[in-house]
Order: structure tokens, then sequence, then C-alpha cells
């Protein structure tokens, strides 16, 4: 397949973008109708930096967006429109972008997202996706991060922390699926991969092995975060602060505490893990790599603690993993102490990126 | 100087973002307070691709706002408020990240625009900037590329055709100063160079020349496209189609033509070009790639004939360079016809990008 900009846009993405204020992709800017408030969002995901060069172009895609989304629905916020900034490398088959352009249109449909504009453009270096999103707050307040205050709790919700770090490991084989498979029942674990392996895709398997349900699962995490926009509701209405622990739950939580002006005391058994990622640190896995690993895409916000009740009825039964882990203090930094409440040391391993030489 | 992405956005950045819908880029989203119509357009520029890597930072900078800013302005809109991506080159100095935020930040002065968010991040390839801008229209219509009636003038303003393609020739060494001099007035020229030269960054100078001001005008043309806001007023009140001018005037004219389903008729003796690159024409260099080339930024639009009078009366002697240079008519596709009416056959040349291999 050949392919330039304009094709591309015309026949891969133009199908994506049939919302009125996408003017079709045939115009040099979209128009919005907005009224009242507007979440804004933008964040760069790029090859061999933020996604590995091997990742399935599917993943990519989803990542892309739901990176973006992430941020949104941390906000409290609805998704509704999203421009895309293609750089797409030489060194990969143009074919891939219509592949790409598939994959990103079915994840702006399940998010309910309209594509409204972009940019497709190509490079001699590596995959450069930049996606932009525009959300709609559900309530008046948009929390932000500096919002939390003494006394509150410190909540998380959306779904588990360490499982996209397990699974960046098992994809780059730091992590065998052998010390994955330490100390389980493996009559289990082979039964739930069998009735799953049939409806899996082939980037789910690990080289030279079977399908395997838990190690699917955790390098799911990893390349498609699950983001749930159900949590978009329960931080409109009860979170102070909020944000998406994108960088690490240690280092994030310290966003919050450093831009509120306060400490943060986190319970490190109040934390969600998948049963994989438990099982791994009860073997002798480091649980402070799972709490400062990264790529999570869960929601943490802070609430007054006369909420509790209030916030786990909103939960209700979607199973949004929400869990109380910790508490707002006076004071500075984030401190994760274990169950005798032992601050556990923890360096900030948050994922900054160096710039430059 | 070591920097990470948490400092370059905190002491670079955040200093540019004061509009309170920035939340001073400490949160993960900005919070936008919109009424009515809102243009939203991205551009992405790539060194290697869409600049050279030798040419400096400080408007590598500027073209990656200006080229956003030429397609608000071609919307008749006024542009409000920008998201950066920049995905900074691991082989660049950190260093220049100052350099960068700070041409960045004076250009965003310069045309009015908040910066309201982004996204700072590595990558082992080139230096790739993504721009979002979000504008307001000044009118209560947005033109399309499609609204071109026939019957209507076609119109530029904002500046000259052909300039940035001339001073690319000059920045790539394909054209030398020499052949820019031929048939020129030598004396008047190196008077102005001369009183021009004090003032004038070392990067309008060529390799082993003197200042030259027609060279330094040129090459400015394509480092920091001169893009002129006082034209989306004109735009605004006036303009059936409109766009911006950056793949080439004749690809860009195509483009209009296309999306309107009509022809465009252009008089190459009317379109504006600057005395040097009339010059350079005239004395053996081919018009054509002047009205291919690309990177013009300015502004292409269709107006009823009976608005002649109120479109030059809007523009006054504001110097916007307002030229009416053909006419739309039935049928498709773009000539351009010389003094004698003859058409002047035109390969389109206009800038698409193949992608992947």
């Amino acid at each position: 397949m050949s392919a330039d900009e304009f094709s591309v846009i015309r026949d891969l993405f133009a199908p994506h973008a049939t919302n009125e204020a996408a003017r079709a992709l045939r115009d040099d800017a979209a128009v919005l109708e907005a009224s009242g408030k507007l979440v804004v969002t933008t964040d760069t995901i790029v090859e061999g930096v933020h996604f590995l060069a091997v990742d399935p172009i599917e993943t990519v895609a989803m990542k892309a967006l739901r990176v973006n989304v992430s941020d949104v629905i941390a906000k409290g916020a609805r998704p509704v429109a999203a421009l895309l900034n293609l750089v797409w490398s030489d060194a990969r088959p143009a074919a891939e972008i219509a592949t790409f352009a598939e994959a990103f249109g079915r994840d702006l449909k399940l998010f309910g997202v309209n594509l409204i504009g972009g940019d497709t453009t190509s490079t001699p270096g590596p995959l450069t996706i930049s996606v932009t999103l525009l959300g709609e707050p559900l309530g008046s307040r948009v929390p932000a991060r500096g919002d939390a205050q003494v006394g509150e709790d410190v909540w998380l919700i959306g779904g588990e922390i360490g499982s996209a770090w397990l699974g960046l490991q098992l994809r780059k084989g730091e992590i065998g699926l052998a010390r994955l498979r330490e100390g389980r029942d493996e009559v289990q674990a082979q039964a739930d991969s069998r009735a799953l392996s049939q409806s899996m895709p082939d980037y789910l398997k690990l080289a030279n092995e079977d399908f395997d349900a838990e190690a699917a699962w955790l390098m799911t995490a990893y390349l498609a975060p699950f983001v749930r926009p159900e949590c978009a509701s329960v931080i409109s209405k009860f979170a102070s602060a909020s944000m998406d622990v994108s960088d690490g739950l240690v280092t994030d939580a310290g966003k919050i505490a450093d831009a509120s002006g306060v400490a943060l005391r986190i319970a490190i058994n109040a934390v969600p893990f998948s049963i994989a990622a438990e099982r791994w640190a009860f073997s002798g896995g480091d649980v402070r790599k799972l709490i400062t690993g990264g790529d999570d895409y869960v929601m943490l916000f802070t609430a007054p603690s006369e909420l509790r009740g209030a916030i786990e009825a909103a939960e209700g039964s979607q199973a949004l993993r929400l869990a109380r882990i910790g508490v707002v203090e006076a004071g500075g930094g984030v401190t994760v102490v274990d169950a005798n409440g032992q601050a556990i040391p923890v360096a900030d391993a948050g994922y900054s990126h160096k710039l430059g030489r």
C-alpha cells in the first residue's frame, strides 16, 4: 500500500469523524459549539519511550487515546471530542496505518468520543502520537490536584496498581512466566487459560509459551489500559483533589501532596493489586515496584471522611475496585505504611523522562 | 543543564501559562470557560521534514505556533489558547529547551494566546512539536473550504507567495546569494543591508556571506512565517470559502475547488510576490516553483464580486498585501493563466508527505 497524508486522512480517519464539528476532516479547523466549562488535556506517546516498538499497533492506538481519556475522567468529566496528531515512522509499513485507524476508531466509539481534527505526517524517527481530548465536566466543579484537605480520606478507583508494570516486565522478558506461576494453583490457572485462549489475540501470547490468562491480563493492563468512564461520576460528586495515576502511585500521590500543601499516608495493604501481583510480591517480589512502576491509569482522589458511605454506595456494584487507601495529614510528602503502621522506605522512582543531552 | 519533564514544565513553561484556565500547568487538564463557537486546529512539525535540523531553535518555536495561528486566522477567528506537545530529541542539548520556551512565550504574547496545557517528553528521534490552538470566531459564520460559489473572486491576503520557498533554497544552498543578486541594483541592496544588519540575528546571515537584506527577508519567511492576525477580520466579514496556503498556492486552491465543486482560475500576474522573487523569476527562475513551493502561510479566500470595494476598504492601509488573484468558475481544478490568458501548465507539486514504507 502506498499512502500519502491526504489519502490517509480521507480514507482512514474521516469515516470516524462523523460529528458536524469535524467538518469531515476536510477543513483546516474543527468548529465546536461549546457552552460552559470544557476540560482540555493532551498527551504524547513515543515508540521506545512510552511503548515498545514490538507492541501491536492496535493497542498503541488504544493507549494513545486512553491515556488522555484517563486524564479527563480523573477531572470528573465525560470525554467528547479528540484531535489526533499521528507522526508515522518512515520505517513502518504504510499498511499498518489502516489497522491503527480501525483500532483508534473502535476505541473512539467505545468511549463516545468524536474525532474532530488532527494532523498526519511522517518522521524519520519513531512513531509518535499526540492526542488532545476535550471533555465536559459532569458537575459544576472540576477537582484539581491542589484541593486536598487535612483529615480527608485518600481513595483509588478504576482498577489495580502495578499490573501494568508487571505486564511490561513480562513483555520485556524481565520476568518470566515461570516466575509468575510461582505459588499459584496451576489446575485453576490452566483451566482459566483454556477457557479464555480461544478469544484472545495473538499478541497476548508470550514467546514460545501458551496463552496464560493471568499473564494476558497483566500485559493488557500495560498495552491498552482498562479505563473506566464510570469513575467520572463518583469523582465529580465527591472528590476534593483528584488526578489519574500514570507515573506511579507514590509519585502521583506526591503531586497531590505538593500541590495541596499536605502529606498523604497510604496503607499498602489497602492498595488494590491483582491476584497475580499479590502472589508475585508475597513470593519475593518487591512490592515497592508495584507502587512506583507507572502506567496504571486508575484514579486517585481525596474526599471528606463523612462521605465514606455515600462514596461506597455510589460505586455500587460496578466493580470499579474502589479502595480507601489512606488519609491526608498535615505536613508534606507521601508515607507508605505496612500492616503494623511501620513506614516502608520508598525512593521516588516516578517516571520523569530526562530531556535532551 | 540537566532537565526532566517536570522541572521543564514548572520552570520554563508555567511562567507563560498565567491564564486561570491553565491551572499554572500544575494539573492534568486545563479548564476552559467557553460559550458559543470555538475553532480548534492542530499541526505538527518534525525536524528534517518541516524544518531543518540546523534551523535556529527560536524560529522553530515560532513556526510551531504560527502554522497553527495561520489556520485559526484563515477561519476568521482570533487565537486564544494553546496546548504544546514538545517531544524533545535526546540528541539536542537540554539547555536549548529554555531558549525554545522563551521564544515560544514571546510569540504567545505577540499573538495574544494563553498557554493552557501540554506535554513534554523525550524521543530518540528528531525534535517533534505539536501545537493545538483554540480560537474564537470574530463573526457568526466560520468559512469552510467548501463554500466557494461560481462567479466569486479569489483573493489572497496576509503576505507573499513563494518567499518561503526561496528562503528555504537559500538555507539549503540550492540557490546561492550570487543568483539572488542577479539583475538587482547593488548600491541600493547594499545600503538596505547595511541599514538592517546591526539589528539582525546571526542566523539570518548566510554562511561565509555578509548579511543581505533580501536574503534575510526570504529566509525569515521560511523560518518564522509572518502571520498577520488582522486578516481574520476581513475574512470573517467577507469570505465565502477560506483556508491558509501552506502546501503551495496551486495545491491549496485545488482543495477549495474540490471541496466546493468548482474551478479556480488564477492570474499569475496578480499573485503577490516579493521583489526578490519577481526578479529571480524574470531572470530565469521557474515561477511555477513559487506557486507550488509551500510554507507561505497567507490566506486564500473567495468572495462575491460585489464586495470588491468593501474588501479593499476593509484592508485599508494595513499593508496586508491584499490581492484579487482570480475567479471561481464552473468545473473543477485550478488553472493558472499568464498575462495573455494562456494557461501555464502546472503539475500539482503540492506537499503531501508520503507515509511509511
